[in-house]
């Protein structure tokens, strides 16, 4: 893709350039051929042809509202629509030539265009250049990837949703720095992510609102003088609004950035759950375990369960950052209007955008898939004096004790279970009251994870009640019955 | 900081922890000091003692929340409230010692306070933790920050809107490839960074309404068995609700990951600016130039004006970019809930969010500063044959001539200007009938610069009466008389 | 790719896997078959079937080794090897059909493999695993581009060499700030970019010494029981020596990062260049113009040459920074040995050092090509007071001034000079000595910028002998004539 | 740090500059101040004063030369020398003032030498420009920590040694996925990262090599006419030769790129061992145990032991990466020579190295302070079926069996021992007869985790023999007793 060619420009009459001819595409000015490695890296076409349907329908919208406007005629517009069809149909029947040496999309859709219905193509183009349009079918594309991620992620959101239900109550250590801390409920767990993805899906749709403004009819930087209606073709492909400058039209492209951190963003959400799955379903966690559709292993090894699908998406991880990382390259310091690099643009948010899709789905897939070994969560949870805590607090609430005090008795009683190598929960009273004699026979009550754990029920706490009640909202967003 | 310790955790309970002793923060089991090194690589006290302040508001709200709900008396609150206005008259003052041994802002603040007022110090810390402390108070500082930055991006662009009023008929060549491509005006090229930024202000607007949930209340991670009203926190501290997911409220840095990458998007503009700016005080394009209060120079070589800023803000891009970088890496694949690994969040947004200020301010100096030479930038818009393209949209839509032909025509008007040395403006009606008879004496008003830059009035178009209409609704937007 | 399976593991016995029946390659303990999303992202086929050639050289000299070894029998060697010959012509003839079920190009040559030569196919994989096998075919790829690119730089020094012999003395304005700074010579300025090339080839040929140690007979991950020498397989492959820890081997991607870090660097050098090639033909510059062989234009503005080839070559650095952070994101905090996280190396690297290879061709094409305006850069040499050092410079030497003094008596003479608007050397020599009584008809030499810039002697200096001087050193370890 | 001026240029001259007056250091012509915040962002002297003694040793070398060749007299070389020993102590007591208004390093060094000196200060900077200082001084702070960080990382191999040596025999599950798949060494494990280390020593021995060359005399970016002799300050100052091109001298930060990419790589070594440390210290490992050097805790959960020091390393891996990205983002499309945006490279090399040297420094410190938990690993080691490749190999070496075969009767051995829940060496062998009669006694041996590993004895091979080997010759290069 490249350059300012309004419609009079000769770069919308092509004839028929080839690699071995001067390039007729620039006109008589070019005498001699591009040079071989310079047609290969000008090509774009074998990225961008996936706009093809964006360029087809950007296409239709521009040559009606010409038509509209009288800048052409009606009989023009109807050749036009009925060889764009034809073409449609013979990209997606897979009958479709393209050609390195006309570049990019545009120009294969055109000159096959004036194949097909001779001289009306060249009507097409009439106070349009590929500038604009390039970047109303990029904007297109991005637009309908936008929404497509935010249903999958609604999916992804609904399938944690659904576990955590299914685990409201079931306890896992809860961790800091991967040490066991304090008991909490794999289903609260869960819903840290929903948390999580309802954002991503939020940064989403802002920026897809953003977006949604119309390049169409800034031509090649500077608007056109024919009397074009850029609401019609604004509202025709489904944008809020034309944009309001030119130079910005063709020139931006912050809102493929901020797609490309929301991806970021997003698949490091996605890296974070992935990491967990990989560390659950190891031997030594063992909370999880990956069933055949989504694990590999080995016939001799049966214990060997390797969390391939896991360990892509946190891999993958790094396309996505590389992506964000390339296209802010570059942008930076690219002056006004239309440069070249521009067209080093689609090939990152293709990929970026594509692999956060495929995670999506496969880490969908993941939640639906693994099974869950409440014991040994369970079991883990219990170890250590999870609820020294809760001993601690209990002492202050109850025995109106100085923190300072209740913190060291905690330590005494923590102390002397462990020279019995048992649990805070297996002191007896008589053991207890060595210590602090003002302990009662109540306070075994907060000694079990379980009391620990339904206890949390501050709002957003992880007990099962707080889980409920959370499960109850999201299914009710999320329209989930 | 660190860790997952509540109210009843030795940490709330500091002394006077040395990193010659066994460090008393962690209470007795701890029989020997911290190697030196990682005391070293442990403390963050240096880079956010920057959050004295939300630390000082943050608990404040807590400590009345707690007296509220009868958690701690009213007499403790008191102490507290007192205690925390004096150490914060400290620190703004100069006089509060930061100590590496305290690791945090937050145990800096908290062994001070038990200095001040004792025992009611060991109080504030129920039912809280350092980890839903520090998330609340980086949310805080990060809010602050979005909203100065929006005001000083609205300062940037009525900067912006004045110059593009004051050149709203300036001709400048509009580039394409770093080649004039057609004619645009001053105003109208300006106008475009207004765009742009109007985006990054939206962003950051979305940014700072996402991130504005409360953590605070979620404890270490779990939430608390303390009757805590988390709303009431949320709503002192001007939050829009608490966060509804304990885990994720301490886990979470995708708000400071989406400011970051705001930041990225934002300097990206702000370097297209300031590499046009480098390019335009060049000698060979002279289109503007630098006072001393934004270039440095030579007595000797008087001619040389260093546009030292606006080659600053193009480097400081790195910086942004870096910061970005730096905290997807860190937060790429940790498990939940706290790792120490998050602590290295601050630092890269402390970093670019500086940078950013800076340079947004340096950017408006540059835009007020700059004066214009309108007569080089006109000369340089009147080379080569800049309204060929208008000459051949008039042949199709006067002459109604196919495109084809109206290309072939132009391209010999051209030849024929270019073989006299003069300008397509400049060749006689009779010359151009040689060519193409049917031309007439109206074809020369489409041959004029300025003809062509009014003529592209389409909506968001270049033409003078375009940048009014333009210059006026930002005026508007912006609240500029 | 995946796993640590060794010799005996089902996945060397594939049969005939299919994406419909449980997945034979892990054998009878998978009774479903993997998710359909889970076999999208974990084929690498599409992706790693470049690797074949390694692959077969690889098998190879596996074979031969386990052959001399005793651990296979000679006949099966020869089935083997006869075998492997006729899949790599099948895949050169493109009459090889690569399956995605069979994930990777290890396994798809190796189920061909068996196909064509039945049971002794399986003996290939005796002592080996797909660990080993892939990290020593990368190696191989990585290494042989190394040594292209090795090739391809010198052939673009060459030709900056032959332009800088042939502007040995022609001049250019040499810039800091984008501001004429003191005149150079052209040839000086290109072989700067000499210079940091010869850094940039060094910096591959240490990489490429450093990544050529053999992996092959790590096996899974910890070494084999077979009695393999793995010295004869290095050494068979063209390395220096097998790798000395067998974990390491099949963990290590490091190679992969410095190739991708050097390729970076290089790719910066090459932006700095190209970014001089769109600012050196622009109409503002006008040093140099490019052939139709690399610019792309319009017919109606012939005097628009837009650099496309320089702005794809500055755009494409986007990919290789991209490349960069995507590996070191996907290698970050991953535990020894192999995870299939490592499965995301190739594409980057392939991506990286495609791109890499095509900017370097296409760069050197466009310093072949380009025509100098010398009459251009001399003017713009000339403009402003570039002497001005000069003076200063000879007052200080000749008169023995003090800097203070020279330096301020210097500024005076500018200001006569500029308020006649001459240059310094067009003052007369009573007006020299109106301001400094001392000065001599001698300094009228130093004010010529062809003076300045043959006075620039210093080793290293911009003057044409030194230029020369220096053409005829890299003539010499190019081995150009 | 700025611009292109050499010795008769003003900057040398500075009086007494300050934010409120025009500033000097640029002359007569500039005659209002800068702008507030481009002094602000102007400044470097907060990042550049880490490199006063770097200058001054440059300052030294490039007095005594101009002595030498007559440029100075030999009294104003001893005042320079006098003046500069008396700076470099009050910078070393803490007496130095520095100033933002003199912006950098340079700069106030010598304006506090004409302080001192008095007129002889002025005669330091002929034929010098601070483009060629700053790049002398910081490719000698760069090649100073390339020295520091080579020792450290020596002391980090030698600790790994240690413990290896401690270890040779220690078994530990050699994973694949975060899956036990092989038994290894623990010795052998430790082994892979010193052979990771050796590799990136080597890189910051190649970069160090490469950068060992002095861009001194390169001036502002032409050279000089003065008569100097830049191999003597080259080799005054420790450098193997000047640089060939004196653009290429002032432009060139490859060499900081090079050191950042290899801080990069080692960095990503040091995360993946950090990343072990985290897992192996869970409780779900026990592996491994810090002690309170090295952990952080709290003392009512006792058997919560933080590895922060670990997870700082990981987390910091972030930073080195962000210093890296910022880099190669502020020289992507950079003209030659100077810019000022070069002025950005310090302050994240600065970052990076110091950062990564406290990685290699806490790391060092965790690898010698850990203790083995050798039970828990070996309970993990013998868990699933680790010895059936060893079983399969047996039955292909011993009994000739086809692979395939044997891996069929190895499926069947492992199902029958699960079937009675025991490990595959405790079947019997009328047990194991039953499935393959031709099995003898003999595989008994094979079934051993110990003979498992004493077994894979090939070259860098897990095998207690090879890690001794491996350790005898890592003591003897390291020159380890």
């Amino acid at each position: 893709m490249s350059d300012n060619n309004t419609s009079s420009d000769s770069k919308s009459m092509v004839d028929t350039p080839s690699s071995q001819a001067p390039n007729m595409m620039w006109g008589g000015a070019y005498s001699e051929p591009p040079a071989d490695i310079f047609t290969r890296i000008n090509a774009s076409i074998s990225i961008d042809k996936r706009l093809y349907r964006q360029d087809i329908d950007g296409s239709l919208a521009h040559a009606e509202m010409l038509a509209r406007q009288g800048i052409i005629s009606w009989e023009d517009e109807d050749a036009i629509r009925q060889g764009l069809g034809k073409i449609k149909d013979e990209i997606e029947r897979g009958e479709f030539q393209f050609k390195d040496n006309l570049e990019d999309i545009h120009m294969n859709i055109e000159a096959r265009l004036k194949e097909i219905i001779g001289q009306p193509a060249g009507r097409l183009h009439t106070a349009r250049s590929r500038n604009d349009q390039v970047a109303t079918d990029f904007r297109m594309w991005v637009r309908e990837r936008c929404d497509a991620l935010d249903q999958l992620l609604a999916l992804l959101q609904s399938a944690l949703v659904r576990r955590a239900n299914e685990h409201s109550g079931t306890i896992i250590p809860g961790f800091t720095h991967l040490q066991s801390a304090q008991p909490v409920t794999l289903g609260h767990h869960l819903l840290a992510y929903v948390e999580m993805i309802a954002r991503d899906r939020s940064r989403l749709q802002d920026a897809r609102a953003r977006l949604n403004e119309c390049p169409l009819g800034a031509a090649a930087l500077a608007g056109t003088s024919y009397p074009v209606d850029r609401k019609v073709t604004a509202e025709f492909l489904g944008f809020d609004r034309p944009m309001a400058n030119s130079l910005d039209a063709v020139s931006a492209r912050d809102f493929a950035l901020e797609v490309l951190a929301n991806a970021s963003i997003c698949i490091t959400h996605l890296s974070r759950l992935a990491e967990e799955c990989v560390l659950w379903s190891s031997t030594q966690f063992r909370f999880i375990r990956f069933s055949d559709a989504y694990a590999s292993g080995s016939s001799i090894m049966p214990q060997k369960r390797n969390p391939d699908a896991a360990e892509l998406v946190r891999g993958k991880t790094g396309a996505i950052y590389g992506a964000l990382t390339q296209l802010l390259t570059v942008m930076k310091a690219l002056p006004l209007a239309y440069n070249k690099d521009t067209q080093e643009d689609k090939e990152p948010v293709f990929r970026a955008l594509d692999t956060l899709t495929d995670c999506v789905q496969v880490m969908t897939g993941m939640i639906d898939d693994f099974s869950v070994d409440s014991e040994s969560m369970y079991r883990a949870a219990a170890e250590g004096h999870p609820t020294a805590t809760d001993l601690a607090d209990w002492l202050v609430r109850t025995l109106n004790m100085p923190f300072r005090n209740a913190h060291h008795v905690t330590a005494q009683l923590v102390a002397a279970a462990n020279a019995q190598a048992k649990g805070l929960d297996q002191l007896t009273l008589a053991e207890m009251q060595k210590i602090e004699p003002a302990i009662t026979e109540e306070v075994h009550k907060v000694l079990s994870i379980e009391h620990s754990v339904a206890a949390r029920k501050s709002y957003g706490g992880t007990s099962p009640a707080c889980v409920t009640e959370q499960v109850r909202r999201w299914k009710e967003v999320l329209g989930d019955g």
